[in-house]
């Protein structure tokens, strides 16, 4: 069962919403009150995941605001070289910071983050910066929650849902739940609600369903809710459990995660969501693309970054092949 | 034509969002400056709508939030006497303030009001203080596009939609546009919208159309658009020119404005589609209730307060009737 | 033993702080639920005074800022055919409000005031808009302590008692504590002691003087504290018990209240201090200037309004002659 | 000529008000842009010329507010390790976070800094939380100017020099100008002003000088302004030309700046300030006090922190020593 993202348009994806920097320990393996220094890597789960799509050779575009300091350029730079479209991205002239994310790996089973995201210029992108020309160029649109929580940045995101649902662009909604940036989980619901009944790919942990139900619910009633309205596919992650595909007309999929060895958390919804797409445009069947999902988060996982880490096809298809293979000697 | 509205549930119509003072220059064709003496009301487009349907005997609830002071108490009073429902109405505990409209009525031509809306009450109306139970109840639930302008208030009326569609709750949408609350109009258009799209019957004038659709529109544009949604019924009022209506299936109806010595301008949307409202309610037909909403609109701009001056069914079907009969002669 | 305030300057005194609209209960003795007219007045503390001073004849200006607004003409226009000076009335043009006070009179002894202070316009006067040339022309700066709760009329304040020390200016410094526009009492407490430290005057109630001090102290504690400092003159008012004035040079004077028909308590302090400083002014001793504070106090709570009840010198010595004719036949 | 600082007390300084994170460019003559790893140390004004005073040997506190995350615990165990006394540091119980500083070094000659200050924990110091019983407990109070920018830390500070005062505790003002977290010139003056002629040493650059009396200026009228208030000594930088001490009853002492292989400019007024204190509370003459804040200065200035870079007394004292002796040969 194939389901097909593919159109003639000048970008398979743009990704809207924050592009952030992210400071990595250093020395990890200890509490970040006992690390001296920290790495520098563009992060944000939008940005991340136009990195690691762009990696995979699709065609990318980012809308964002970016801060007019250096790291604003830094990031800016960074995804450029990449290969990034930066048409909609732009600078905020009014003073506001680009947000930090300083990460604390004390081991694979504690990392933490302490953010920076008070007044951060991704929050501050106003609907009147986002183009209708921009939207209609792209086969998709990936918006990530965390953009919804806050105004201007959420009502730009609605304008472009709406400009996409216009356009016939395909919305895939990335739930992306961080606590820190809404006022409450009431709020939060009403925003994912809102766009998740008009997106046609819906991704997010069971955890993040549960926001967006504001309930503790099964993905039974998740599909039975969601299928009613736009949606066509809805993937669900279970983490070391797997992670789950449904389709409007009734099947379910489902992926293993694959084992590694685990040095931190982050990032791993990002290059999920970036292989699943990927192999989607590629024309794999909805099976294979969560394979390539679960591969490429396992790769992330084993690294010390998110954004640099972002594997290439052959690395995820080299880990997927050697899983096969040693199954078979099991 | 008829348009069904009547079901069997507790309520005909509940209203949700403001509920204000207004403070009508006792004194007028003059300048406010020289106003030494002002006469209290309450105020507020949905409050209003409420009261204007309640007079006119259908059962009607209002949803917001008061002040916790003598003017709050007072709205709460005086529609409490009405034998309006105040089930949904919260008291605010944090301070706020009620809004207040003091209105200068230089000569009928040239009214104006001077608000005060900063942190009034009813704008702090939280989604978690909109009740399922009671919006399950009513046959239809009335928005009013001013309390849409800002966070909370919202959040609780995109919940209160939300969970009238679940319900099967007809959602009207009157679309009450005030710039004052706004932070911009292209915030404005995008709830409108949202609002607009999910609702059963959107009501407004010509203007408030076009910052809805966020251009200088044409009725045949309006329907166009809106149709493609849910929408079934279509009110577009065009001032002295009269008022019509489309519905989905494709007709269209008219009325004229009745003649009156104006007094002020305000408060002739809110006797409007009270009237309208109450028409249909009544089994009337659609070109009916027309005729019902601007012979309302007619009375209340005649008088000196938009809430109090709400006219009786039988004051209504005299005017009607009286200008039929002129008519006749003419 | 008098004081000398006189100076062969343009002014005598220039008032700075808020000026607003008292919104008097029409209709008393009741609830305000229940009153249905308002009657429209000038209110404020140093504006009250400002108007008591004109009246009594002395060359009186006022330094505030006054919304863009049909309230904010309504005070411009009736200060200046009080012949006021408003060379330092600046116009806001950011769209904030005049202040409000609905007062409610259920009886004598139970008046209340429901305030309107949200973003008020008089506390956003800003220090470069208090100009040095005109402070320099004054023999006397009246500052109200209201005007120091918020920044930037804070600033403002702090910026033009700065500037009256340097020109030889005298600083009278009204208490006017309004606990609403406060963060906290620890707040007022440091702003009026940095104010009265440097003050040629204080003047206030028991209570007022409390909150300066930020402990429950008695008079003795209050002039040892501020006779380390600059002040020449505290007068301390006891309510229906009278008031005291006490000199650095030790003295101290005495004068009770006047007993009169209380129709509300609001507008006495205004009303005191006025008659006070004009009586300074007119080169009374301070044992007579506090006579004629406690008397044009007794008048005005004996009216409807608290500006313009302000007395006449006429009314004031009338009032006193008369009470000590009867004491000579008691 | 001495200036007597030393008194039977607990503490030598108490210092009062920020304490931050540097996070410095770990390679360094590069554009941030290109900077990859930074490393972490603790900053901020008033902190560092606390831990500047305590590794020189005083007897020294700090008072301020530290975030209650991984960067406030690190500023809070490395000055407690350094012997600072932590009684009246508190912890922040809203969520507000740790300032940062990202710096750039491009080249000796092109620093720049890089802020995050929006919503910083040391701006959140409440009146209440300064102890009366601890300020007592001190010779001096060293304030930093920019704890005076924002409330409620401004109103903390002028609550602790008014105890200063009341308990003999001498204040030392650093004006430490940082406009970023300033509302605007006059503002700073205006704060500025109220503090410095309650001091009894005001320490700053000419610039600085120039920020507090709002005007271009020269010693002399610096000098002349303030000295009519409390003042006794007043230090003037001027940057490479050296620097200026004058005291009130009119001397006037003069030190060159050393030269140094310059690295950065940052963390030169803090170690200038904590070597001229340490040099009076030893009791050096002021003259000597000048080259001990020179020599200071430009150890800290050829190394890569601000506080890690603290001289000892014997560094310092070797580079006086030094440059005294190559001058002989000269």
């Amino acid at each position: 069962m194939k389901y097909e993202l593919k159109s003639e348009r000048v970008f398979d994806i743009i990704a809207i919403g924050r592009a952030c920097i992210d400071l990595n320990a250093t020395e990890y393996n200890r509490p970040m009150e006992e690390t001296m220094t920290f790495t520098k890597y563009v992060g944000g789960s939008p940005v991340n995941i136009a990195i690691g799509s762009s990696k995979l050779g699709l065609k990318t575009g980012f809308i964002g605001k970016l801060a007019d300091d250096q790291h604003g350029r830094f990031i800016a730079n960074y995804i450029q070289n990449l290969g990034i479209d930066t048409t909609g991205v732009v600078i905020d002239r009014a003073g506001h910071k680009t947000g930090l994310a300083f990460t604390e790996i004390k081991s694979p089973e504690e990392c933490s983050i302490l953010m920076y995201r008070d007044n951060v210029a991704d929050l501050y992108l106003e609907p009147s910066e986002v183009d209708e020309d921009y939207i209609r160029q792209t086969s998709t649109l990936l918006v990530s929650g965390t953009a919804l929580s806050q105004s201007p940045s959420r009502e730009a995101v609605l304008k472009a849902v709406s400009l996409a649902r216009k356009h016939n662009v395909k919305v895939i909604f990335e739930l992306d739940y961080r606590p820190y940036t809404w006022n409450s989980i009431e709020e939060t619901a009403i925003y994912y609600a809102l766009v998740a009944e008009q997106a046609d790919i819906v991704i997010g942990t069971r955890d993040e369903f549960d926001i967006l139900e504001h309930r503790k619910g099964e993905n039974e009633q998740t599909i039975a809710y969601l299928f009613q309205h736009l949606p066509q596919l809805i993937v669900i992650k279970h983490g070391v459990e797997g992670s789950y595909a449904y389709t409007k007309i009734g099947q379910r999929f489902q992926s293993k995660a694959y084992i590694t060895q685990v040095l931190k958390t982050f990032g791993a919804g990002d290059s999920y969501a970036s292989a699943f797409l990927y192999a989607l445009f590629a024309g794999k069947d909805i099976e294979t693309a969560l394979k390539y999902g679960s591969a490429s988060a396992s790769i992330v996982v084993s690294k010390h970054s998110s954004s640099e880490a972002m594997p290439t096809v052959n690395e995820i298809e080299q880990l997927i092949t050697a899983d096969e293979k040693e199954a078979q000697y099991r």
